[in-house]
């Protein structure tokens, strides 16, 4: 699923790489809201004036189009109604519900609008406006700066910048995003709704149909979508939740279309895409491919085996990591797609080819080579000296991350008590409180297994990589016997195993805890100068990156004598292409419509395929309503197109050539992944549910044919 | 794989049951020989006269097909060269094999006729003639016989026939088979060669390409081809191996076709399909899909894992495990497919529905209900009966098998342990000595693990399907510490563990065996009277079966106004069809043709996906000879087709409608395993690998030219 995957590695933060824009690529590309003049979108298939997606002196589109916080959503009534996927809100739903009345299983339907219930952590954003700040910005910069002190320089300027904007414009959302390294930037301006209220959630068996197994999975049949409600004060302001509160009414929203799509129509869809690597070096690509993806990969399966190996005879177990294991198997999915797709297209071997014709262009002249000549070579540098001490990097991320918002499922840090004992030994300076989520996650023998394992591979890092700190703890004997003693002996005698020793701990002085004589704590106390070391490590890495980049992007628009536009960053966006299948692999098509029939060829009696009895029902009555395909007599279930999409573009409206809604995208195909590196016409396809699927399930078995009414489909 | 799988529930050998043969289903069916006039293929797109196929007084195209054991093959020189799978010949590959000349890995080519290598084990024997001989065989059934009576007449006349007929034919091999239950009767004469050599066997990357993770997969690549050749005597007779042997001139070969086949082709297979179960009783198929096969599957999953669990950090392990691990997943991916093809066909209940208008069929005629009335009552009695008693019947069978023939990978007893001290105590009487596969596979942190196992299932049967001796063996302490406790004092005291002690039991009377005080020996002296017991109640029900089975066939004639052909039973059979695609799921097409570029889709550094060098060259260079696909500039790999095979048709020639030899028959789609139970035009496909790669392979890789000049391709 499309959601915005959390990236821990500093470096990636600063670092947007960019890709060609020419009119071949016609299918390619998350384009700028303020680029789309240069798009001729109507040559392409588009039917309406492309002024009125983004028209910045009046009302168009985007105003329809909602950031609800790592998902894109869509207005689809003049009174707040929005549309999305059923995985955006599942926390939301989680939260609401109770044993008595639990919504993830059964769904949720407020029969009124008084019955809509609070969707807890849920905002919805509204982009207004677009300012290009650029020059402001990099007015900060004076030649001759050293790398860090010239990020220092424009993080300052960014910072000072958004106060100001937000000062004069209250109530409203501020931020600046870097667009062409060191090139672009430009102030975001929205405002954000605070009270959003769930209105209509399937049952989980539609809304999360085929679940892990069939993530990242074309064909597809999950009917991904919910509705929900964004309210204001009764001034029509943005408010807290409360009571009184009255519907939103947004300046646009969008024409829900029931007939949907057909093979070959033109799309196009507006959202928020989180992150994307187009055009890195293949240092980088390399980088990836041999030491961060299968690191990761490998340990999420180790991780997710294991929580499902305790969870087996215990469901409450089961159910306590049921989150945990989602996020870790939704990532490692990802990462082994692109490893598969980087091997497969050669991809680090095409970027080099690439990059030696680059440094031909820039030698071949004596000025650019003054400028731009060992660009590249710096570049290497950096990676050579990551790639160096990799594996000592990414098992100290493993051990313990501070300091983090993030909810440790999330996290790369495997043992939650090592990143308690970590939170606790800065607590004493910084008041760190570790997160409810950190404690809620916490089982015993699965912490005792997760802290043998990094444990484990930190005893078996090689030479010159080791981890002073735990080879302190081990006093360099890594037998298996050993590191099994120094287990038992760390979980018989630490205070941090319950929540009450974790609070007698914390805002403890360095020296009150050394006090305790907890080998935990005293393990987090040698491992926190380390991990300051390698933060430090990535600032610096992170501002020379930021400076090649920007040199880079300068030298291959002149290169490829082409414009570039820039990698995805969560800000607005436009992609566009056409309802299509593909070919995965030799001998196999597969077409671009599902139906109801697949469905029901996956339907079994147990999750995550358990299809309610009344669709079944339906099904089998051949009830298909207006929304049935009448060749075939079956109804769409979900669409595929080449579209150019990537996490953060969940729930985004796919809306045909009229600007109308005909689908909701949640996720992309497997071999779809590699285009966060590069994007593949042959490969980048994207999913929707069908709009039809949406509309025949909240008529037929949501029994809410009012939400049709109210979105004005008859 | 379509190796021929043992089926050890007795049951089954004396079961026939059959299907319908109409107009309609024209490309259903494993055609008896015999039965080929019938058919009108001339109508179905064969362009050479069916008696060509099969003359009874002539030369024709069945003395091209050889039967090497398991296996199907052809002859496709006149110098006795013949043309099977690699999976045939992996055994004997496997025993030529040294460390220093690793034939399977490295592959194999015989320079000059004199470098041929002896295939141990193997032989090929051709059907010369068929004979009905079911007046002779019923001859001997009276009325009013008991079945088992009946049975055991009937088995006694086939043995006697067999006799005569085997003295009036020397040098001949001799068998009836069972064609239709207790209706009629085949003798199959034909000749056994003893002397068979290995000629060009390409290295198991190309061969064995995909390994388990592609079997029963389409799309497929793999190579799964070998040359062998059948040697006689100097004097043109079978005769054991030796130097002096020439190569055998068979009476017919099949003409090679180097231009293939193209998408919409008839073609047929003539081979040795192993066992069908169409048009089996609901009640069959109920007790296969409730209790054989998932507990079968699932006790297999368990014993891979477990073996790969083991061989992880040891290579030597591992290789041990290695063909035990390989035929335990082929029949885990084989039941698996049929189980969700028996779910998504709702098999059982399609069964039923045709079970209760056969019934009101008998009920409505006074006459026919006398004879047919209780016919399935009957019948679903003795499946009551036996799902009454399933579990422990399964686990009996786990526990030990005796006397068995089969090597330990290929039996259901899960414990090599248990089967060799059962194999003991009944070696005072019998003399049976285990087998040296059984000592080759034993290694004791495994055998410790599946001991444990198979007690903890028998620990955990419900109560009324004990077993005795495991109650005694743990004395009704059912804990995990106690069973602990058992198998570790079993594992301590036990003489069976060694070659040594073994040989020592061997022989000895019960007397003498009781007093070694062993447990093992002694549970196995407390589970042999259950296992008689079992034993004779299969047969018992094997023999009711039998006779009930005849009336089925009978009535079904009737009902259906059709005649019907026998399933298969390894004896020879033709099939035919068309080269097709097919859709698997929803939104899915696979199409029939692979292509080289698909190997090199799938090519990875390590096995099983570890293309040569020599192929990702010529791949490089595309050069694929005069077997260029044009249109595509691709080779062709595979075929897939909608004829209908079984285990046991590895290996046989695809032919088009010429007769000519365009493919090698080695598989069926996963999908395509419930066929077994049920044709299905939808699903039905099975696999070959393309003459064009099997040439373009032996060519240009194997550098073999001389075998192509050989077989006549210029």
């Amino acid at each position: 699923m499309e959601l915005l995957m959390h990236r821990r590695v500093a470096l990636a933060s600063a670092l947007f790489v960019c890709f060609l824009l020419g009119p071949v690529a016609g299918d390619e590309g998350m384009y700028p809201i303020t680029e789309l003049s240069k798009l001729n979108l109507k040559a392409k298939g588009l039917k309406i004036d492309p002024a009125s997606i983004y028209n910045p002196k009046g009302i168009s589109l985007i105003e329809a189009i909602v950031n609800i916080g790592g998902c894109s959503a869509s207005f689809v009534s003049n009174d707040g109604l929005i549309l999305t996927n059923h995985h955006c809100v599942f926390s939301a739903v989680q939260a609401a519900s109770t044993p008595e009345r639990d919504y993830l299983t059964d769904g949720f339907l407020a029969a009124t609008r008084a019955d809509e219930v609070r969707a807890r952590g849920m905002t919805a954003q509204i982009t207004e406006q677009m300012r290009n700040v650029s020059a402001d910005v990099l007015s900060a910069v004076r030649d001759g700066m050293e790398p860090i002190e010239r990020s220092k320089a424009i993080e300052a300027r960014i910072a000072e910048l958004t106060k100001k904007a937000q000062a004069e414009l209250p109530g409203k959302t501020v931020r600046i995003s870097e667009m062409l390294a060191g090139q672009s930037y430009v102030m975001f301006i929205s405002t954000t709704y605070r009270d959003v209220r769930l209105a209509y959630v399937p049952p989980r068996s539609i809304g999360e149909f085929g679940g892990e197994d069939d993530n990242w999975v074309w064909p597809r049949h999950t009917g991904d979508f919910s509705f929900i409600r964004a309210y204001t004060g009764p001034d029509g302001k943005p408010a807290d939740h409360a009571p009184a509160n009255v519907p939103y009414h947004p300046r646009r929203f969008l024409k829900v279309n029931p007939n949907g799509v057909n093979e070959g129509d033109f799309i196009f869809i507006l959202g928020y895409p989180g992150r994307t690597y187009r055009h890195q070096t293949s240092y980088y690509l390399a980088y990836e491919e041999q030491y961060r993806m299968p690191y990761i990969a490998d340990l999420n399966a180790w991780r997710i085996s294991t929580m499902e190996e305790l969870g087996r005879p215990d469901r409450a177990v089961a159910l306590k990591f049921d989150a945990r294991v989602k996020t870790l198997a939704n990532t490692m999915k990802n990462y082994r797609g692109k490893l598969a797709g980087m091997s497969r297209l050669r991809l680090v071997e095409q970027r080099r080819q690439e990059e030696a014709g680059l440094q031909k262009y820039i030698d071949a002249d004596p000025q650019r080579r003054a400028i731009y000549g060992t660009v590249l070579e710096q570049t290497r540098k950096i990676y050579d000296e990551m790639s160096s001490r990799a594996r000592y990097e990414l098992v100290l991320d493993s051990l313990a991350q501070v300091p983090t918002s993030l909810p440790a499922s999330a996290s790369q840090s495997v043992s939650t008590l090592v990143r308690l004992a970590t939170i606790v030994v800065e607590s004493g300076a910084e008041k760190v409180k570790p997160s409810a989520a950190s404690l809620a996650d916490f089982h015993e023998p699965a912490e005792r297994l997760f802290f043998k394992k990094v444990i484990t591979l930190a005893a078996t890092l090689p030479e010159g990589q080791r981890i002073k700190a735990v080879d302190t703890a081990l006093r360099r004997d890594y037998s298996d016997e050993n590191i099994n003693r120094y287990v038992d002996e760390v979980f018989a005698k630490t205070v941090l195993r319950t929540p009450e020793g974790l609070a007698s701990a914390l805002g403890k002085t360095p020296a009150e805890l050394s006090k305790l004589g907890d080998p935990l704590i005293a393990l987090a106390a040698d491992l926190l100068p380390l991990q300051q070391e390698l933060r430090d490590v990535r600032a610096r890495r992170s501002a020379e990156l930021s400076k090649l980049s920007a040199l880079l992007v300068d030298v291959k628009q002149k290169y490829l004598q082409k414009d570039f536009i820039p990698d995805a960053n969560s800000t607005l966006r436009l992609t566009y292409g056409r309802v299509r299948g593909y070919s995965p692999a030799d001998a196999t098509y597969l077409s671009p419509i599902t139906t109801l029939t697949g469905v029901m060829q996956k339907t079994r009696d147990d999750y995550p395929y358990a299809t309610p009895q009344i669709v079944r029902d339906l099904y089998q009555a051949k009830d298909f309503g207006r929304y049935r395909l009448p060749k075939i007599n079956d109804l769409p279930v979900a669409v595929l197109y080449d579209a150019d999409t990537t996490g953060g573009n969940s729930g985004s409206p796919l809306m045909n050539a009229k600007g109308e809604l005909v689908g909701v995208n949640f996720d992309r195909a497997w071999g779809a992944t590699i285009n966060d590196y590069a994007w593949n016409e042959a490969y980048s396809r994207s999913i929707a549910v069908d709009i039809r699927y949406v509309l025949w399930l909240t008529e037929k078995m949501g029994k809410a044919a009012f939400l049709l009414q109210e979105m004005g489909v008859k």
